[in-house]
């Protein structure tokens, strides 16, 4: 039963979630916005917070500032660590870009793991996380084996089995799939390679935020994450990552930068690595992000992960409902996993004219999707302040654009948004 | 001859780059700053760009402010290469921290000598320049070869000479030294090093706005610096990275993010390196830090270099003539170059009790230097808005503070500012 704009503001107006919606700067009759998995609005609260930062602790408080923001890696990491990942504290930092942490991590892992000669990841993560593993097998002479992914339904567990073994150091894989938004079930997976002896570094930016993780229960590695996608961090928002704390002796950073040395100030003449999960710092911390970052968070351990987690799956639901109700018959085809236990907060259509469908959305419906290649358009509601009448709107103009034509008046230019 | 504190407010009154003060964030009767090479102070311009970007740019358009964020390493790299550095464009981008920038530029310079096996660098440069490099000889199986230098007069060319040989792959070092501030001669260093087929990577955090800087006259290589010192950008302020143009395509960055590829949303199965500056980017650019750098490195552009040097040079020397006149009869000695062309645009004094003496300056005089082990009191004069009479009333204190021995009744507790 396909509900009607009606019923989606009935479904809004019972949203135990509307309140974490008015956490955030959203304009009366502002675009449908179904990007935040790419770039997360912006909170209310962050606009002052930064202008504090900037006037009165760098402006007046100068160098003297740095008494504080020397926590804010581990008091930022800790509050995503308890709220978002199931993390104690102790275990997460925030620094540097997601690339740069699966670098240092990834790194760190291999060389724990010398007589193992295997990187495994596959071949629908992350571009930047196949790119950063295929550098490192280069330089280290290790060989990168890239499993394959079914680009709607995610890696199987016999593809998986069938592809760690005694010669595996590492395995990087993301725990919802960025194009596809398959989730892979992280403790069974996390059991399997570690039964292997290898270690597994998991990528969270399409996870963390949509979908409860417990890092620790799970007895995970290694992760990274991303600050400015559901974690509403802003453009290029510092990243997160995490080590488990029995594991921090033994790992060490490739990167030995001064803001993870023990006794940073003595600034002796040999590194010696932190004891703790700070020895996965490298260099002057970006100290605008971190404080935009922790205003980003907010809203969601205000709302907690469990919550946020039904609201995502009954919008994605809604989508796959009124895709087969309306865009099927339309040449869609859902590319994204039907079972909400199976998938993040986002959801894969695809069309051969996916591009201008987007682009025509943009332009013509205010509406923001994304584009996927080949031929993907992926919805990313974000459950702190997408609404199902969000949703329902969405989906009736993607009819129209299809229905009307009226994608094809737009330009078939090739994307450049991130 | 000695000023008197009436003759430094003249010689404020008759200075050209007064109105450039004017573009900084000073309260009426605020403290006297002079640590500005640690944390630049605040440009009036920042707070209200900043809050620009924030709302409108992040708030207002979303993922669609990525068609102008894109572009911001290049544009902020030419504008910091243009009018600091003697760089024309395409060789200068701004991301990621000097220690990752340092550690990117450093690992690909020694992987570009594979037959040479020492990296060297001197005893006296700054922590993490030394720590990047055990970090990297330690992974690549190369020596480090650390030179002697004075820590008050800097590495000397007889040291140098000797140090570098056939089988040195990359030498790294500070165009301007933390400590001292003493300052090598660019030109002539760089040739050496290049005579014998070795790479040289300059850090320029402590000259770049302070001295100038002729990268592409001088044939320099490879050189990082600082965005929050000189350059006004903030705390943890991105830091830039500059590549000799026919150097760009030999080179290769450890880090293969999909920030460095060159075709980036084309998301393709293996990493093609961008054919320009941008193969040294990594993963998603900070850019709430770059415009803020952006507007931090305006009024410096609209000064001049020459005019920032002029001035620098005659603050320095004015703190070094009120030391011979007051200071060096109470237990201090000159530990920074005393000619003005061998030093940058701080200055070092030292002092047993220099610790005790920079608390008492900052808890109870109003007056804000900085400290380096083992016991230098380091003065740094920001050409851009430090005035003589400034200079004046913070040599007048430390005479104050050392004469009535105020400074025993602080704490000796130890340092903890950056």
């Amino acid at each position: 039963m396909v509900l009607s704009r009606e019923d989606a503001v009935v479904l809004d107006a019972a949203d135990p979630l509307s309140p974490i919606r008015d956490l955030f700067e959203i304009a009366a009759g502002d675009l449908v916005y179904l990007d935040g998995n790419s770039l997360g609005r912006l909170p209310r609260a962050t606009p002052g917070r930064l202008d504090d930062f900037v006037r009165r602790e760098w402006g007046a408080e100068l160098v003297r500032g740095w008494s504080s923001w020397m926590e804010l890696p581990t008091t930022v990491g800790d509050l995503i660590g308890e709220h978002l990942l199931g993390a104690a504290p102790g275990q997460v930092v925030v620094s540097d870009s997601t690339t740069v942490n699966l670098f240092k991590l990834a790194s760190a892992a291999a060389a724990a793991r010398p007589g193992r000669r295997v990187l495994v990841t596959d071949d629908d993560n992350f571009p930047t996380d196949r790119y950063v593993l295929e550098g490192l097998a280069a330089s280290a002479g290790l060989e990168l084996r890239i499993l394959h992914a079914d680009i709607d339904e995610g890696l199987s567990t016999e593809e998986l089995t069938a592809g760690v073994d005694d010669d595996t150091a590492l395995v990087v894989l993301s725990h919802v799939a960025y194009r596809s938004g398959a989730l892979l079930d992280m403790k069974a997976v996390t059991s399997l390679v570690q039964d292997r002896g290898a270690l597994l570094l998991w990528d969270l930016c399409h996870a963390a935020g949509a979908v409860p993780i417990d890092l620790d229960g799970s007895g995970v590695d290694l992760a990274v994450g991303c600050g400015y996608k559901y974690l509403n961090g802003g453009p290029g928002a510092p990243s997160f990552l995490y080590v488990r704390r029995d594991l921090q002796p033994e790992l060490v950073s490739p990167i030995w930068g001064w803001f993870a040395q023990r006794d940073q100030f003595a600034m002796g003449p040999t590194f010696q690595p932190h004891p703790d999960v700070r020895r996965f710092l490298a260099g002057t911390i970006p100290v605008a992000g971190l404080v935009a970052l922790e205003e980003g968070v907010r809203p969601l351990a205000q709302a907690g992960i469990a919550a946020l987690r039904a609201k995502g799956a009954a919008l994605t639901s809604l989508i796959i409902e009124l895709h087969d109700a309306w865009l099927a018959e339309l040449g869609f085809r859902l590319a994204t996993p039907r079972a909400a236990d199976r998938r993040g907060s986002h959801v894969s259509l695809e069309h051969p004219d996916a591009w201008r469908i987007c682009r025509a959305l943009i332009e013509r419906r205010g509406v923001i999707p994304d584009f996927r290649g080949p031929d993907r358009l992926r919805l990313g509601p974000a459950p702190a302040y997408t609404r199902f009448v969000d949703v329902w709107d969405a989906l009736d103009r993607i009819r129209q654009v299809v229905l009307t034509r009226e994608f094809e008046e737009v330009s078939d230019e090739l994307p450049a948004v991130t």
